[in-house]
């Protein structure tokens, strides 16, 4: 599997699989998926909690937390998907659409290099 | 766009341009991505913060609800893409391989309906 | 120590002596703060993380639980305390007119047994 | 009100009659209060969620995202107290015993200036 071959449709399936054969969908409720995407992002950022903005390289160079960051971007990615099969949100389109208001928000010409 | 035919790689090459056009790579490290998808859970989280178990239903029933709800989704996962494109990880594959070792860690059979 | 009569000057002033005397100054700036206080709030949620609404009653029969959410807890009042010396904001004066605007914002009559 | 004169008690007490006022105590169970902490906490990131730590100083300089800044952290502790209400643990020991713990975790010879 990889990105440039797998749609999100096939990943979404292999969540969809996962759950089911461990009948966990009645503890996968929209409350409980929101707070586990927040756990895992919170265990994302412990990678980074004291480093400075300039120190970030060092986390390039380090095999084991690329490992460690790696599998915490996967644990979100997985109830990322899972929040979309228990809400039923295709989430191609509703990336597609809210990137269309962003570009609208955040014009080029305006905010090249800038945020406000 | 939709799940089923879009790849994760095409979602992925969406990002990196709305980010390369505003040039905004420089604020788009490792640290403030991880930083963005948590911000980003807590607003999604924020829909069901009083919510007891047995009250999510209302929010299915509840179109305005579920727009934005949808909306911080796309959030979600924009910066969950851009984390991915910052530190070149392939999605797919680092899901695949995680949910290999979830697979093993949790067997189906002592695992039915249950977590521990 | 106890709540009852320990203010909350004591606590702080026990935080900045335990950061001061280990140096430990410079990795503590209120971006770094706040992320901490996140990490640590993801670590108690997790305690509740499956948990449907008419379950936590268990957590409280649980003393190894209890014991590890209390240490949560206290791992977020030390960020708290720590970010409020960093910023040099007084927490009680803070508190205090922050609920005095919420006052006025759930005024009794309206809200009673209500959020919205 | 502020931290030199005022306990724990007070301000946890400020809390537990402002709940009980609205009786919002059936919302206020351990795990949407542990939702909130972390909601809060994200709200606080948000302030610094694009700054380097080299531009930090910006927001000291900055007197309405100072104000933003102490009503988020008067949020955050405003839920800290109202956990510390519904759970019954007293902050004052457990945080003063938390740090004995972390004072033989990280003995300040070995940790001076640095986490690892």
């Amino acid at each position: 599997m990889n990105d440039e071959h797998t749609t999100v449709g096939a990943l979404r399936r292999m969540m969809a699989d996962f759950v089911a054969e461990r009948e966990w969908e009645p503890f996968h409720d929209a409350k409980n998926l929101a707070a586990s995407i927040a756990i895992e992002a919170a265990e994302l950022m412990e990678h980074f909690q004291w480093l400075r903005s300039d120190q970030l390289a060092k986390v390039q160079g380090d095999p084991k937390a690329l490992g460690e960051i790696r599998d915490e971007l996967a644990d979100i990615t997985a109830y990322v998907l899972s929040f979309a099969n228990a809400m039923d949100i295709d989430l191609s389109s509703a990336l597609a659409e809210k990137m269309a208001k962003n570009a609208k928000k955040y014009p080029v010409e305006r905010f090249r290099g800038r945020f406000d």
